[in-house]
């Protein structure tokens, strides 16, 4: 019997959505190998003459497949900008059904005819269509943590500075990396083939990694002024590089003035309503280490009581934050904000930011920081992206810690893809690694072929690609403060080899942008026993293949197309283990 | 084997929401009949020392079942406001399965233990909470078509004003009905005990319906004046009822000036962007009747070209329209609007509609109409409510029309009420008939009892109930024009038996507005063979029941409680075809 249970759809949601004008994308999802057609019944909401709703049959694509579900997809249009639709699911059983508004009915006429029984799309509104700017589909991401990529002033260096790179971090440590630094190594960057800088804070701090925020009005004198970071955006710009910034709204530094003033006033403060405060006087027990405490009379960051949290509700705090907002884009021609702890902040201000970010610049990227599902932000109206850790993590945890089978790997890609709009999917924020996680390179145990094997994986995904600074010369790091270290610039440390291995990457990555974002995926195929993927990308004609062999041994391919990029791939066909081979047909 | 491609949740959304402050709902849907218990497991999101995400179990209720699925469902909160959480589900076959944020995983501590492997809710904003105003659980609406409620002023009367009640209305006869007469009528209305009026249009217009406004600023001179709307905002207050105007802003009249501009000056008209032109100059080919039309040129409301569809897009129109919102608010202290084809308009404009109505008044209601799931308008930032027609359907579609059997009508019921949050079903506004569908007693086929009963059941439901005029004297109709046939006013004509049930019908359901609104459904028993259906409604240690003989002949059953209201119920424990009794006990 057909598990109609399981059939799930949702109007006005990833499942039903304008994908471009008047073009709809419609998704059903059903229980794996349980259906053998789905046809979508489609038609205009309101009946003229004769018409009925359901007279269009469009047979829907089997497109991805789950551990527990296939998915099935159409894309479609209606003369009036309307639709009422609904399901004809014919199980592999031959049982039909009619999944419609109110639930399965036999697939019979007069159930079709029954008012209201279907679906509907009501209108499509441009107004509400989920948009991403295209110049981010085009984009490679680069992620700088400034106390750590470079030095270049070395008249800002805080107190107690230790010379660059002379010894692994520690959470308090300083060696002077600063926005001059970035701009002294921009030829670096060029090089590299990136097109988008994505900053970690650099407003002023206490902190190394500033996310501790004193004045987001000012940059960090560690880090500069705004007269260098407007050359450096300037800098950038004329080079194609795009420039992301990090906004830090869901708390701010214990060291604020604001939160100095609470806890010098109590209650009588001004700024009481600007944090969530639970009993006063403020106050808490020290924990086992600085980040940690207990007890503490107000909401802060996990439990760090040097981030006490902000009210965004309150309307005075909202308005300082969606100023700072502004200010940055207008006054320095940002192109994106990075949310810090985006999902602990209400939906009803980021509505706000993103109608201020929207109205200051066109095409402006609004990047969250959301490690679960995230459909709630990313319906149009508040995030462009989020940080698309849950994806890369099925992949690490395939390629790299071996946690998942690849089938999981496979499933979780494909089900993650099914949680968002197909155009959010091509600017989602894809990242192997940052500043909060281990390196890659150390997750993969210092192996630079897997390290190699992984990265051109994750490159193959719909999502923009981000390198985290660094591991374009095979930087290694545990889990912070490890993973913050020192940039190396000393040429004899440096692996040039990786190098050259992120240069084609990147160029491979935007010369197929097209392909790598819009691109259908193909699994081609998932050997378990052989540990090998091959996994196609398809855009109208054109086709890329990654071969990939996850084995213990070598093992033989045979590929199609052209070679664009591989590694340990030898002229007799012969793939070795933590190889791959990327082609391309037309 | 347990059908866990069945299991289905969506955080952030209808199955996990706040209810109150920081008290979370929490909802997982299942296959029917397959899961013996589920449990939640949650935890702060953070851990702090040797504290796991998991350690706390709560076991979840099964509640609603539907044809296909049961809901299971749990309250809980947590002391940092944010929470981890999964579900452990244990089928009927005694496995065990973990079901969280990357899908199904067998049950074991390791799988927990992966990082992210579970929901989140990240924090408890009451910003995002969705609210309802309290007074809303404890109306009785009464819905009035002012064009055929009472004329009260016959100096206002357009020409070729008909005789009241003097026919069946047609498409185009004007009767003289008014505000005048509504005032003069308060008594009726409060005699019937309702405490809230729902206006259908009042704004300057050419039909007799007003659907096709011509100026939102101005009351209908047929109707009245501005003097006169506020004097009976101010009777209405005073006697305790609630007014809510219909606000028809997906399209306009053509005989507006606006679109009269565009007619004159095609593209040139500085209001052609205020609709959606597809070609210029608009145009049309008749149709078979005056609101139906082929080849127009423009978009419209259905295929009506007397009703050109607004670009709630254009910022100009969007102020415009706003402007109207707040200006019936502020200046007439007006309760609720009432959103005419409300799915077709933006969610953009409604987001921006709500916050001008909650900015212009406290406890603000916004009632759109939609005929379909709503979801996406009830997330707590754009509707509190829709027009429940799909609930209702399914009532009388048992009841009444006896096109689904019984149980489909409770899966039906069920499964709508898991579409919404509880605090949302609490608000939707249940009608079993408008000026937009035939009236009951008709549907009935005139027979009275059975009305009686779809009556007192619908009124058993959460949600509010609305009195469409006349009903209370049993006033007949098919679908418009039908349904809006002069109120009759002669005392001989007027069914007094009807008015003295509806009278007791409305008290019923405003003495017990708190178990009939928060009250838990407890469907004890759903008879198919014996068509009775016993419906209780539960909270805390108070109980309603309502028992129902949908058979042909007569039954009989023991009640429990004290009898509040019944038809058909004899001393002898008899209940006749179409009979009901409703009795409570506490």
């Amino acid at each position: 019997m057909m598990n109609t249970a399981a059939i799930n759809h949702r109007p006005d949601s990833e499942f039903a959505y304008l994908y471009q004008k008047n073009l709809m994308h419609i998704r059903l999802k059903t229980a794996k190998n349980d259906v053998k057609k789905v046809e979508l019944l489609h038609g205009d909401t309101y009946t003229l003459g004769d018409e009925k709703w359901y007279q269009t049959p469009l047979v829907m694509e089997k497109y991805l497949t789950t551990e527990q579900h296939d998915y099935w997809v159409v894309a479609t249009s209606e003369p009036y900008k309307r639709m009422a639709y609904g399901f004809k699911v014919t199980g592999l059983d031959d049982s039909e059904v009619f999944y419609g508004d109110h639930g399965c009915f036999p697939a019979d006429k007069q159930y079709l005819e029954m008012p209201n029984n279907y679906f509907r799309m009501p209108y499509f509104h441009e107004a509400d269509r989920f948009k991403a700017p295209t110049w981010v589909k085009n984009t490679v991401w680069y992620q700088i943590f400034p106390e750590r990529f470079a030095n270049g002033d070395q008249s800002n260096d805080p107190k107690g500075t230790l010379p660059w790179g002379s010894k692994n971090p520690d959470r308090q440590d300083f060696f002077g990396g600063d926005l001059q630094g970035v701009l002294n190594h921009l030829d670096h960057l060029t090089e590299l083939g990136i097109n988008g800088l994505y900053f970690c804070p650099i407003f002023k701090a206490h902190s190394n990694h500033k996310y501790d925020t004193i004045d987001y009005f000012e940059i960090d004198p560690d880090f500069g002024d705004k007269v260098l970071f407007k050359k450096l955006v300037e800098e950038c710009h004329q080079r194609g590089i795009k420039v992301m910034l990090d906004a830090v709204f869901n708390h701010m530094g214990d060291t604020s003035p604001q939160w100095q003033d609470v806890l010098q006033k109590g209650a009588a403060s001004k700024f009481a309503d600007w944090f969530h405060i639970n009993e006063f006087p403020v106050s808490y027990k020290e924990g086992a280490n600085f980040e940690d405490a207990y007890d503490i009379t107000y909401d802060v960051f996990a439990f760090t009581p040097h981030m006490p949290k902000l009210n965004t509700a309150n309307p005075e705090v909202k308005k300082y934050l969606l100023e700072i907002a502004e200010y940055w884009i207008k006054e320095f021609d940002i192109d994106a904000w990075r949310l810090d702890v985006a999902n602990e902040v209400d939906h009803a201000f980021w509505r706000e930011f993103r109608q201020v970010c929207d109205a200051a610049k066109d095409d402006f990227y609004i990047l969250g920081e959301i490690w679960h599902s995230s459909q709630s932000w990313l319906n149009g109206d508040e995030f462009t992206a989020v940080m698309n850790y849950a994806y890369t993590d099925a992949i690490s945890g395939a390629f790299v810690k071996k946690e998942i089978t690849l089938a999981k790997m496979v499933s979780e890609i494909n089900r993650q893809l099914m949680l968002y709009r197909d155009q959010t999917n091509q600017v989602q924020f894809n990242v192997l690694d940052s500043h909060d996680t281990p390196r890659i390179l150390t997750e993969a145990k210092n192996d630079k072929d897997l390290m190699k094997q992984v990265e051109a994986f994750t490159y193959l995904q719909p999502g923009v690609p981000c390198i985290y600074y660094g591991d374009e010369f095979a930087m290694t790091g545990k889990m912070d403060p490890d993973c913050r270290k020192c940039m190396v610039w000393e040429k004899s440390e440096q692996d040039l080899d990786m190098f050259d291995f992120f240069k084609k990457l990147v160029k491979f990555r935007r010369d197929f942008a097209e392909i790598l974002s819009a691109g259908q995926m193909v699994w081609e195929s998932v050997d378990l026993a052989k540990q090998q993927i091959v996994l196609v990308r398809k855009l109208a004609d054109k086709q890329i293949f990654g071969y990939f062999n996850l084995a213990e041994n070598e093992t033989t391919v045979n590929i199609k197309g052209e070679i664009i990029l591989s590694n340990g791939f030898r002229a007799d066909k012969k793939l070795g283990p933590k190889g791959f081979v990327i082609t391309k047909e037309n």
